[in-house]
């Protein structure tokens, strides 16, 4: 484990260097301004992403399994990193944050195609409610005034 | 799960943004050129933690627990999240990252009382050869060239 500072602080460092520090001096220089503002703005989703990552990844996942078919379901459990998982009750904890990440990619893949074949309307209220809750989570990572 | 581009390849970016386009534009402010080469670094040093994490945690748990008397871990297992733990063949996968983070901290706190109350020696060969990987490990993170 890493010593003091923490990743989050260490961030929070270089947020205020560039709004304190490096924005005064650019000012006059619109490109640079803006891209640093830009900069100043990732860093604050990375720093949400870094602290939420983990609770929003096992929701997601435990919100998109069910909505998978059992041909979906096989599928995915071809993935060598699942073969010990029961797809009908998931437990993600065994799985490293990179694995779970590389699974959810799949899931999500699996349903876009589930939804482009079979033409599920968003009068689907179970795949459009995991559709909205997962995109409000994203958006709350990438700006928390969307979650207003 | 956010979408791409990722957290690492959005500091790979910032990293870039201020090697390529900030520190030319500073270059004849010693300090805020100094300060920028600094974030640059410091982002290297988080895109090194978040890749690899949790490798070295689960590395690090796994190799100071046995370092630790019954007093020790008995301290440790109080912690709430550890009450479902045999500390004698700890398993930390069900662990959220804070929580691994917490209880490790812990877990130094309690080796680091140990070797100055019990006075071990560095000629003690399994606590040396822990806190030497460890510190390996740290410094492989903060700069990879320690490795050398």
């Amino acid at each position: 484990m890493q010593d003091k500072p923490t990743s989050t602080e260490l961030l929070e460092a270089i947020q205020d260097f560039l709004m304190k520090e490096i924005m005064p001096t650019v000012k006059d220089k619109d490109l640079l301004s803006f891209k640093t503002l830009i900069s100043w703005n990732m860093l604050g989703v990375i720093i949400r992403e870094i602290k939420q990552e983990e609770p929003l990844l096992a929701k997601e996942f435990s919100s998109i399994i069910p909505l998978l078919g059992e041909k979906e379901k096989n599928l995915l459990s071809q993935n060598p990193k699942l073969s010990n998982f029961n797809l009908n009750s998931p437990d993600l904890s065994e799985l490293s944050l990179i694995e779970k990440k590389e699974i959810l990619l799949k899931a999500n893949e699996l349903l876009a195609k589930t939804i482009r074949e079979e033409k599920i309307l968003p009068s689907n209220k179970e795949v459009y409610h995991h559709i909205m809750e997962t995109l409000k989570d994203k958006l709350s990572i990438s700006n928390p005034r969307y979650g207003l």
